[in-house]
């Protein structure tokens, strides 16, 4: 036994001599001691064998004021380092490629082949039958002439093609931002009254929501988006999915009377209070067809090969419905028709943008959130099935092109659109190539302006209804929700949050509780960070957190802590309040099991990436309470950023130079030998 | 050389001669591998000789929601673990520690001895002295009749002995706290025209202010005041100062139309607009007590031992400026003063709280506010000198006793109360001992409301607002903000933004920008968290950030990262990118220096404390794009409670069981002894 645990084992049986609780008690402790001390010194053995020298912990040089500033605005602003091509090339290349980040079509147009022009044609056509019923429908959702559906569908395509990296996004009208915008502005101004308002807010909406996305890319604050997680999209997209469906229980039933409020309340007792007028034909045809998109999107979910016939579903759909209608004439029997469609491409509509009076505030707050959700779900979606193919998407480019999209869009009587998943979907499955297949989607559709809207006359809504409940109920992903379940309940509390939110209260509050719960959980965690209890697992110089690993064993004498988390002004209260209650844990179990003295307290800090001066103070006042309780503290690996913060606010001089360590192992390894020189 | 570095080489080789870069710079290269390799099979050859076994990362054993949850519960809300003492007593027992918990007088009033008692009077009295005037001028400063201010050093001060934890703390009316007040409220009311309305509201507030001060404590919140961090209070005191030094010139130079605006500019331009109203017998007699004050603080500063000084001089400065004005009369001379005081000890008030009509959200708000600031200031106040004597305060404790102190004060004619710095400095270098100074301060007050208020009759408000100058003054802690600015750059942008929305737009803005810097802060070190490039410590087992620690060496053929935060939605998409581009720009290296190819990419996720639904899913986006690329990758030191999330995500299948490693040594010596017999 060397000399330091004998010392140490001596003063415990005083100890113990003091508490009066000697003989054979005492003689069983004693080996107790021998064992533990044992242990001890096989560790510092170990340690002393591999440690030939014990290191220095680096101080990486200060960059000075500005480097870090630029350094902190470039990981910021620039992760993904955009101007990396540019380097070092003539002025010409440059320009070029300058030309090309913004125009990605240059990028792929030079090598664009008739082989994946034919493969973009079919896509293209395909998902032109979808956008057709589905705009039509969409329209209607957002309040709108079922019309400005179809422009949707034309100009901001094309734009997408120029401007777009995705090479699967179909754009145009979604569900879920039609929703939004109608929630929005029928609070304020109601379409049935004041139906030329209504559109002048819509496209203004769309105007803001344009100007707010292509800013976000522009200034590159993707990462605001990233605010929506994963979770928080599940339970509001199915929460939207529910409301959206209940709204088509006015269709589905013909009643001609219909709460204008969202929320499941409202509308059920809605639906229940006008039973008188509810119509069976239109009930009759509205179930029929949703049967039929939905077992078509079974069959089409079951084999992907089978993807068509649930793109073709919606068209086919609508084409028997008008036909029957068409020669029963039985629009006269309660059923809703569209109606007259007019012909023509899309009317310019700059003149009707409106940014002044009474409704600005409105049309902007529309316009910013109805961006935020629809950028949201277009980026996702582009993210989706750009990791499927194995290409990247760039985020900010992404949003410049959906926002120049949605500014285009809204001086060309276009509403709010971004990239929609079921479309998207089917131009992959179909074997789209590039944005090609959006401009043949474009092209149909303008075939379909310019001639094609007259065979919509005697279209039944209940249709369009059907349409809309098959497209949202894609959108519940039970499955999802379960897996958050089983992984993270914490996200599944902000997953239902908005869920309930949104179905009871209103979409905008769901979505605000959903965001709400994900940032209070970031502060929480952050306010509350893990602090563990390290030991050494056997024959190797880790040392690692005892509950996690059964066969880590604590060194005698020390009590080695890892803090994980950076130490903020909004948790170094808690954290030292923790620290000491391990010391006090472990004293009282040293009581108890009457162990071996607490000497030294390691802290290992390697996961405490950051600190600020709060934090600072904190360690200070920890290690001045530590140091009265006749203890020695240890910082193990401490990181670059927070060596420069130390070093700067001169703690290291204060904490005592021999205080910080790169490893837990030369800690101990160093303690031990200044013990023995004492001791010696 | 061992066959793996010679597969490798050969490899490069290739490589080049596909380049077309053969010859002599072929040979050359060739050397420089041979160097690479031979590193890295030193490092191989030395992890193999110190590696016995490689370890599997434990799994923390599954324990069941419901105690997870309550785990979670106790470290968000008891940290502190106050029922430690209650455990395993007997119920009479535990009754007694429930008292003594909630009545902290209860634990060292049965210790208590003549001894201390004689310190108490001493530092009581003294504190009394300074706390009289202070409290005339505070509340002249809540626009409060003056009076109310005696009221609150008498009541909370009593309350506070019996149920605080503090020994040094010196309750009563703070300068901070009554500027809040008094700001708020004018918004809406007038202290001029509806004297009576504003001290209802005033008092009502402070009950607002009681009952959320009381809530947070007992519904252990405490760490909702973290969130105000030192930076964010230098500056917004040092601002705040400023306003109320500011709207002293009021008194100093004797104005009688003041702007009701509290900003900078809008003080400033009334000055010097009614320099007519002008008196130099105001101004004299201000700047000659104020020089006074601070002449006498400046000494004590220098000597502690003179502290006496410093806290005599108010009371002196008042006794001796009433003197004088009622020697010359010259309250005639436009010196106004304080005239009619009450006599007699506080009022009932209940019948002034008002919990209805228009302005109950005016009192409401301004409690919280107040409230939140007031706390804040005692808790700070009482852990400074809690930590210079080396004894814990109870944050929550403390919280429930200053929400009871100011509901009790709320219905005795009391207007927030707290904590005060000055006088709890003062209380300290006077040699209180315990909570007694309190009741002794109380006593004091008591005598003076029952005889002496007739005394302050001549009392001018010149020295008044000398005292508030010279009190408020020293809250401008310019070495701390020096001190900030030093350390950390982003703290002293939150403590900017605090003083300057303080002083140029209002007291709540400022604060409410300093929170939201500070909260901006920890959500944008989460968003972009860093990543770091490791490296080998020679002649170690260890692995360190290679900017940090110049002697670190790559390992050839490996990437090895370190990720820097827990993955969040919030940055899992940066993580993603940013992980890619330290590839890409490896690769770019590799290319640049002819090295050798990248095969195996290590991230080191130790400092990775949790990770969420989105995360997983992006570390699984992340090992598809890598893999595809052809790189093998490895998570090395998961912590318990990502190892969970993994496992029950089913991840660790997905990823390959071989991808998890407990250290970078063991990951580096498996992939090596793998890649062995692969090549033979």
């Amino acid at each position: 036994m060397s000399n330091s645990s004998k010392r140490g084992l001596s003063r415990n049986v005083s100890r113990i001599a003091e508490v009066g609780d000697g003989g054979e008690a005492g003689f069983d402790m004693e080996n107790g001691f021998e064992t533990a001390w044992h242990g001890r010194s096989v560790i510092i053995e170990r340690e002393k064998r591999s440690i030939d020298v014990v290191h220095k912990v680096g101080i990486p040089e200060s960059k000075g004021l500005v480097h870090q500033f630029n350094s902190q605005v470039k990981e910021t602003l620039f992760p993904d380092d955009p101007f990396r091509e540019f380097k070092g090339k003539p002025f010409g290349r440059k320009l070029w490629l300058g030309f090309r980040y913004f125009f990605p079509i240059l990028e792929w147009a030079p090598n664009y082949s008739l082989n994946l022009f034919k493969s973009d044609v079919i896509s293209g056509i395909t998902i032109a039958s979808l956008a057709i019923p589905q705009g039509i429908s969409y329209a209607r959702l957002a309040n709108l002439p079922p019309i400005h559906g179809l422009y949707c569908s034309f100009v901001p395509p094309l734009i997408y093609s120029v401007l777009g990296s995705s090479r699967d996004l179909a754009v145009g009208p979604v569900s879920i931002a039609s929703l939004l915008l109608a929630v929005m502005l029928r609070e304020e101004v109601s379409p049935i009254d004041a139906p030329v308002l209504y559109l002048q807010l819509a496209l203004t909406a769309t105007f803001f929501a344009g100007v707010f996305q292509a800013s976000l890319g522009i200034l590159r604050l993707g990462f605001i988006i990233d605010f929506l997680s994963r979770a928080t999209l599940v339970g509001f997209m199915a929460g939207a999915a529910i409301i959206v469906s209940l709204q088509q229980f006015k269709g589905f039933l013909g009643i001609q009377h219909f709460t204008p409020n969202m929320d499941v309340v409202s509308v059920l007792h809605s639906v229940l209070e006008r039973r008188d007028e509810w119509t069976w034909q239109s009930t009759l045809m509205g179930v029929f067809f949703l049967s039929f998109l939905l077992i078509a999107r079974y069959y089409s979910q079951k084999k992907p090969k089978l993807f068509w016939i649930s793109a073709a579903a919606p068209l086919a759909s609508v084409i028997l419905a008008t036909t029957f209608i068409f020669f029963t004439r039985s629009e006269n029997h309660s059923i809703s028709t569209i109606g007259h469609l007019q012909k023509g491409l899309n009317p310019p509509s700059i003149s009707m943008l409106c940014f002044h009076g009474p409704y600005l505030s409105l049309a902007l707050k529309t316009g910013l959130v109805t961006g935020l959700i629809a950028l949201t779900e277009g980026i996702a979606v582009g993210r989706t099935f750009a990791s499927i193919k194995g290409y990247q998407v760039d985020g900010n480019k992404e949003m410049m092109a959906i926002g120049f999209m949605n500014l285009a869009g809204s001086s060309t009587s276009c509403y709010v659109t971004t990239g929609s998943f079921s479309r998207s979907a089917v131009n992959y499955n179909a074997g789209c190539k590039s944005a090609v297949s959006n401009i043949v989607m474009a092209v149909t559709v303008m075939v379909t302006l310019l001639f094609l809207t007259p065979l919509f006359y005697y279209t039944p809504v209940v249709v369009l209804s059907s349409i809309i409940v098959a497209a949202v109920l894609g959108l519940i992903d039970v499955p999802a929700a379960y897996f958050i379940w089983k992984v993270d309940k914490v996200d599944f509390f902000a997953c239902m949050g908005a869920f309930v939110g949104v179905i009871f209260i209103s979409v905008q509050i769901g979505l605000l509780i959903a965001v709400g719960i994900s940032v209070f959980k970031i502060l929480l965690d952050v306010t509350r960070p893990q602090t563990l209890l390290l030991g050494n697992i056997p024959g190797t110089a880790l040392y690692r957190n005892v509950e996690q690993y059964k066969e880590a064993s604590r060194v005698p004498g020390f009590l080695i802590l890892g803090i994980a988390s950076p130490i903020y002004f909004a948790n170094s209260t808690y954290l030292r309040e923790r620290i000491l209650r391990w010391v006090q844990d472990e004293e009282d179990r040293i009581e108890n099991e009457k162990a071996n003295t607490l000497q030294y307290v390691i802290l290992d800090i390697t996961a405490v990436t950051t600190i600020d001066t709060t934090g600072i103070n904190s360690l200070l006042e920890l290690k001045k309470t530590l140091t009265k309780q006749g203890l020695q503290v240890a910082l193990v690996n401490p990181g670059a950023a927070v060596m420069e913060k130390l070093e700067r606010a001169k703690v290291i001089e204060s904490f005592g130079g021999d205080c910080l360590f790169m490893s837990v192992g030369e800690a101990i390894y160093s303690f031990s030998s200044m013990f023995k020189t004492e001791a010696v």
